[in-house]
């Protein structure tokens, strides 16, 4: 979820910000593991999920059965209340189809019920389901007023049916630390000069924050367990192409099939890639199932779904 | 709904092949009320419904509380036994979301069932929504073979909200005929020198095929009751931009909302429409809602959703 907000006076930081965030974060289920900021954002490794602050825009990232959309109510009472702001310039809230929906929490067992949960409190957005509704699709929530002008883009690549060898990295049989499965497996090279905050859990399970200046960010989550693995990458970075990043990003982990998205607003120097990924039908061992593009009202939306040659190539031909 | 099949032997044509229509209507809930036809086509006008069938395509259009999907089995089973075809080439199943759904028969209820019938029949295909699923959207299924290698296009405007005095021509109180009602409306001159069949339902309701040689076709189905009031236009005549043919009919009918869908194959002069379209944000006193753009195996897919400037401009700006 990324929700911007806007005022003349005043900024998300405040005196006693830790603690609402702690408050907040305990409704969504999640816990603050570590903290890493520089001049412009605050970002924050949860239990298996990431959060990031900049003086206008909030940004929450969970996995699991976490309830992100009870933070929501909370976020703009907070906001309001204690912040001063007077404005949602936006909010997006989306997510991949879950394997497992039944094992989600009232609201999250399906998207209709998270659409009407999002209007009840906003009043107000558009939701819309990218790829396919008998496959593999990726949901969205969304409310845009007058937008940010200011460049602003976000790249995502969600991945799944990951290679083993590369998931053992993220389990503490192999390694150490974070830092060592943030060098062994390369993610510590996808980005040269990043601050990187990275953790990893016990037995299993890998998370990471790295920052640059000028506020931009990556993020990574890590599932590694076989029967359900699991791998989230995104970033604000503004590339005008983004397959350069795409290969290392592929190169790291080997998924089976990934969906990848790119929200990009009218300043951004990446408002035209999807035009880069349109006659893209394979890139790097894999074949493209479904390329599609959305204009909103301040940003373009492309959604793009690969899965490996090897496994997804045979288009049945059913005879009549 | 649209199939096409291939043999190297068969055409649809055949001896019985009025009777065996009438069999397939019967199960749709369908009855022919004229029959148009053209060395490339038979048109058919049904109760408020259409049907074209060529040497290698059928396609069957239907609207109120029909049972579309019903021929589906139906149709393979003719198509394989009766005339020899042994392989379905592509399918296409699409419809707007339904005002209410529950005065639907069981299976066309909602699309999650109707994706689940069709492929427990066809074993393949991939199911779509474009549009917002809390709003006004569009639903398609799809299974692609190899394509059709010649120029193939379908361009469809969908539209609703109609306004009154344009909808009163299609009663019976306005006019006598269905051409009466071709002519009043101005449908007869939407495209010059077509060879339409047109018919006036008692007490109102007008459906019309026309057909051009090439094997192109336009079909019109208004309903013109103000609490539903509702049309629909579909053509494949090939363009490289739709905008004079969208200014035509929207003058004719004068929708509150409409959304346009543009199916084009990789040998169409349509294949790059869609790049016309993506700056109209207005377009002849509408303003765009939604623009989506899919790729699939041979078809590119162009999605639009209209409201009337005086009606769809504001925005709500919600204060938290």
């Amino acid at each position: 979820m990324m929700a911007t907000v806007q005022s003349q006076q005043h900024f998300f930081e405040g005196a006693e910000k830790l603690s609402e965030w702690v408050k907040l974060l305990r409704v969504v289920r999640c816990e603050i593991i570590s903290v890493t900021s520089n001049k412009d954002m605050d970002a924050y490794v949860l239990s298996e999920s990431s959060m990031f602050v900049t003086k206008d825009r909030f940004i929450l990232k969970t996995c699991g059965t976490t309830t992100l959309l009870s933070a929501v109510d909370y976020l703009l009472d907070l906001v309001k209340k204690k912040v001063g702001f007077d404005k949602v310039v936006d909010i997006f809230f989306s997510r991949k189809n879950f394997s497992r929906p039944e094992l989600q929490h009232c609201v999250h067992q399906n998207f209709e019920n998270e659409v009407s949960f999002c209007y009840s409190i906003l009043s107000d957005g558009s939701a819309y389901t990218l790829g396919r509704i008998n496959g593999d699709c990726w949901y969205l929530y969304t409310l845009e007023d007058e937008g940010v002008t200011h460049p602003d883009q976000t790249f995502e690549l969600l991945m799944w049916d990951m290679c083993p060898d590369k998931m053992r990295i993220f389990t503490q049989e192999e390694c150490k630390s974070g830092e060592e499965a943030s060098q062994k497996s390369g993610i510590a090279d996808i980005i040269p000069g990043i601050k990187i905050d990275d953790f990893l859990f016990d037995p299993c399970g890998y998370s990471m924050n790295g920052l640059l200046p000028g506020g931009y960010y990556i993020t990574i989550h890590v599932t590694p367990e076989p029967h359900c693995s699991y791998v989230s990458f995104e970033s604000n970075v503004p590339q005008e192409s983004y397959h350069e990043l795409i290969d290392k990003v592929l190169d790291v982990f080997r998924p089976g099939k990934f969906l990848m998205t790119i929200f990009a607003n009218k300043a951004s120097i990446a408002r035209d890639t999807y035009k880069t990924l349109e006659n893209q039908h394979t890139m790097k061992g894999y074949r493209r199932r479904d390329h599609q593009f959305c204009c909103f009202k301040n940003y373009t939306l492309t959604y793009t779904h690969y899965t490996k040659l090897s496994e997804g190539t045979q288009y049945s031909r059913p005879i009549i």
